[in-house]
């Protein structure tokens, strides 16, 4: 069996304002995997990774992943899934994404890379559709895959927008341990929504965009605004707003919820102040008698790769 | 009395997708003015333009822009504006824009520029209040003062980020002789949308400022597109879906309605095809028995300047 290591990395879905059009890849957290492939038929996933993930294989996101993968490209094959280490699934930092773009990854480098990356995105993004009730999104998977900061702009057909990044740009990450479905936090949401506060929001998907393609972090910053997701969510995050008023006089661009939470992020200009700000969000949850896994990774330009 | 001759260009506000927060100039179309001040008090505007506006002094923008300004410089004087030359009003393309940038320019140059043009933004804003209902709107004035393509990030505070224009592109611009009010063309408009059709308009704001910032000119045409005000407001303007086929046909990027229309602005890579498109225009106009004006001209970097 010729099989392969690879590491995916967690990634941050919305920020702020850009609500199911924008995602960042979150560097040093992720999911390693070994896949091998073989003459003959059928899959099979392992997990090592401690975390749990669904007992069936159908249920795992990796199998459509897998299975829109082997239909593109034409020939069967036996593939044996080995999850070694996984992202706690729940947090809201593409836990998911990294299971499904790690196994197609994976896959198109033992198959000597017959798809762009841009492919690999849609394969993946067939996990995504598995747990959000058929609806296939690609704000994790994308920077999962290509790194950075992607910019979706639309999906008929699927075009997707890699941003620079401005260097030395930090995350912090804090998953509280409390439980919000994707389901119930997408059931918060309106279905509708004044013109007026989409301007808003749109205005400032656009200085998001101006800032990180201009360099103008200040701009970042003040763009990373969400009027239309985070009012009706942030209730589900215990002392949100207190604890954004904390890491923004501690040196943070923004703070928001990352993708539909539980987790918060924030963004800095630099680790030290990443760091710090990670230790005020877990001294905040830890003060309301809540655990908290909290990470900090750089937003670096680079997404699925070969394992070291 | 000290005078000064000065040129404000016209401008398209919304640019499709950003309906309400961006604009560009329209270098070589706009107004021409001369401005005089004087020790005494008093405000005189004489209209040697041939272009219908208001006989009293109070009813034209200019006239709030102009007291906005003194107001913030502190010191009384004696106005007199003379317009030389004046795009038509109700055009869509910025006329009154034109008319209230062009006075605070020329004040603020009489005056030894002690104020920036930000902060003539804010004053020619009034203009724009008077004849919107009391609101002030910068996604003309704006680009008619800065210049370019610029994004209204937000109004409070007002925060303006001029964006790069790829070298090359022109604008052409019909206006048909027929009326659409500002006022009727708001009042079509839904008061809420789907949040669905505004991730869609978002992420076409984001293509936007990428395509621009990124120099990416495809992807400029692709993500102007408007899913929100256009849907209800083309059908003011008679064939507006052919007439899109046709200058799409022959190399426009993009076409939208201009503003609150009536007119209609194409997007080209360079001035031939822009002047092609103009003529398109013209001819489709016609074709429905239709008079109109057209219009080719630079996306300049240049806005309201001192006249030559």
């Amino acid at each position: 069996m010729k099989s392969i290591r690879v590491f995916a990395p967690a990634s941050v879905a919305n920020l702020g304002c850009g609500f199911d059009v924008m995602g960042m890849v979150m560097d040093a957290v992720g999911d390693l995997m070994c896949v091998g492939i073989d003459e003959g038929l059928g899959l099979d996933i392992e997990n090592r990774s401690g975390v749990p993930l669904p007992a069936n294989v159908e249920d795992n996101v990796i199998t459509p992943a897998i299975m829109a993968f082997l239909a593109s490209y034409g020939k069967p094959m036996k593939v044996k899934v080995i999850i070694e280490s996984k992202i706690h699934p729940g947090s809201g930092i593409g836990s998911s994404a990294a299971s499904s773009s790690a196994a197609v990854f994976a896959l198109n480098e033992l198959l000597g890379k017959p798809f762009s990356i841009e492919k690999l995105v849609e394969f993946a993004m067939e996990g995504e559709k598995l747990i959000s009730g058929g609806v296939a999104h690609a704000d994790n998977v994308a920077p999962c895959l290509m790194g950075g900061v992607v910019l979706i702009r639309g999906y008929k057909p699927l075009d997707m927008i890699k941003l620079p990044v401005p260097p030395g740009f930090h995350c912090s990450v804090a998953h509280p341990d409390i439980m919000v479905s994707t389901k119930m936090a997408r059931e918060v949401m309106p279905k509708e929504i004044p013109v007026r506060d989409a301007v808003r929001q749109w205005g400032n998907v656009g200085g998001l965009v101006a800032g990180l393609t201009l360099g103008d972090i200040d701009l970042v910053g003040r763009s990373m605004v969400d009027i239309v997701a985070e009012p009706c969510r942030k209730s589900f995050i215990p002392g949100f707003e207190i604890l954004r008023d904390k890491v923004l006089k501690d040196g943070a661009l923004a703070m928001n919820i990352a993708g539909s939470g539980p987790s918060v992020f924030a963004l800095s200009k630099d680790d030290a102040t990443a760091v710090k700000v990670a230790e005020i969000m877990k001294e905040h949850f830890a003060f309301l008698g809540i655990d908290s896994r909290v990470y900090t990774a750089s937003v670096s330009d680079r997404g699925a790769r070969v394992a070291e």
